[in-house]
């Protein structure tokens, strides 16, 4: 099944009010919020990458759909599956360090030990004082997205071997999640979600979910020094950085005209309709085969 | 590192107040009480068991943390590893009877594809109206347990193909966590947790955690009829049972003389002192190499 389809037949089970019918990355119950990402060896990380820094992404990740629903961290449930007494102790340092620079506790968890990639499990709870859901975008509202788009998928390349940039690297390896961003947005943001499997195909997502359809201006997708100086800014370049997984920042909804309380960049619009479309100077630009990071591709 | 060893390093982190210092199976926020569990393809049940058995196991494991504090379930979040699609299917089907048969809808979740053996992992969260740590019990204290012991045990060797009756297996496939049992015992249990690693370990660590000794009374270890047509009833197969994994249900301690509220036995008592011994008629019992399931046992 692909995970678009086992969601579908998940949704004919008994569900919790606070599920929001799957359609969302988090469940509220009351004021708390609580989400789950799991990460395995091969596919979220790669077997090489340092164990602290898978550490940090476990942590960052979870709590980057925290900052998607306005929500401050409580705590933290680690799912563990032992392995090599290295790697173990060196997850437990980067494990503490996200704890303390990220400001989530460690509330409990599991550990096994099974033959097989590492797959790791994290639950985070946060607390939010108001529902933002990916669905509450209106038609002519503006699409707003923080800091820069595709840094992490050059920091990919660079993780397998290609020569570039530390802050490239850094990226993709210790993602900061925008939780005092998220924060601000809480009580203004129509819509928000977080920017994990690409621009893309998040933003298709969030019209999806608001029953609209939205158009991307490629030019305005914030890029970085660094990645321009390692990819270009051609629309090539822009279409690779828009579809490049990762990312970790939060793409939100505003009326138009209204100015976001946070640094970011007005990249959309949401429109009447469905779909995604995609344009630069030079027109409308045809959208690639994969819009972002496919699940379902198997491994 | 071992389980043991890696919890201990886990305790240096920024821990949550409601994580009891990682001491207990679940943790606190409030009135909700947060478990979570793995199960792994080839260590928690075997290739060949039925996916919604596999499914019920998943989420009767983790509840069953719950009872043992006196919670009622509110919901769970599912991490699911996408695999073939008859064994997704059969799961869902399996999950949605687990849900509706034991009162735990469904919050949310994750789903990731990976080769490999498949790793499942649920974080049930209840509600409960005082905490009942494992803990608590006190010098004089009695032991109980709700149910009998050592059905799963066996049922894992019929799963493995030796003959036996359905009960037992049944005990292995389908735990029922004993939710009503522990809400009954939450305002009068000292000390409680759930049987899931075998008797004598499982009551050695309440008595360690409570800071005291514990001994066994062999003889009074609850045998079903179906395990002792299976395995007798002598010394060798009373600790087969008590030393068997998967029984899934409570032990907790009350104050000498006081009877429980629901159906249980008695079957040893705490003293000051520490450690684990165990008896019966005949006198002392040596303790077996393996007091119970070994969560570090390479696989």
């Amino acid at each position: 099944m692909t995970e678009a389809d086992f969601i579908a037949a998940l949704r004919a089970l008994p569900l919790h009010d606070g599920a929001m019918v799957l359609a969302d990355d988090a469940a509220h119950l009351g004021d708390w919020v609580l989400t789950k990402d799991m990460i395995a060896e091969g596919v979220h990380y790669l077997a090489g990458d340092p164990p602290g820094d898978v550490a940090w992404k476990l942590m960052a990740t979870n709590l980057s759909d925290l900052a998607a629903k306005g929500a401050a961290p409580v705590g933290a449930m680690l799912g563990y599956t032992l392995g090599d007494d290295a790697f173990d102790r060196a997850f437990v340092a980067g494990l503490g360090d996200a704890c303390a620079a990220l400001g989530c506790p460690l509330l409990g968890g599991d550990t096994i030990r099974v033959a097989g990639p590492r797959i790791l499990s994290l639950t985070a709870i946060g607390r939010a004082t108001r529902r933002v859901l990916r669905s509450g975008a209106r038609p002519g509202d503006a699409l707003w997205v923080t800091g820069t788009i595709g840094d992490a998928g050059v920091g990919l390349a660079i993780a397998k071997g290609e020569p570039g940039p530390d802050m490239l690297l850094a990226a993709y390896r210790r993602p900061e999640p925008r939780l005092a961003e998220g924060r601000a947005l809480a009580n203004t943001a129509r819509a928000m979600m977080d920017v994990s499997d690409g621009l893309l195909i998040d933003a298709a997502r969030m019209a999806q979910a608001s029953g609209l359809a939205v158009a991307i201006d490629l030019d305005a997708v914030p890029l970085s020094a660094e990645y321009r100086s390692a990819r270009g800014q051609d629309r090539a370049a822009r279409m690779a950085a828009a579809t490049a997984g990762d990312d970790y920042e939060l793409l939100f909804a505003l009326p138009d005209g209204e100015c976001p309380p946070v640094a970011a960049t007005r990249v959309g619009r949401f429109a009447g309709g469905h779909g995604l479309s995609v344009f630069d100077r030079e027109g409308e630009a045809p959208l690639p085969a994969a819009p972002g990071y496919a699940h379902d591709a198997p491994t």
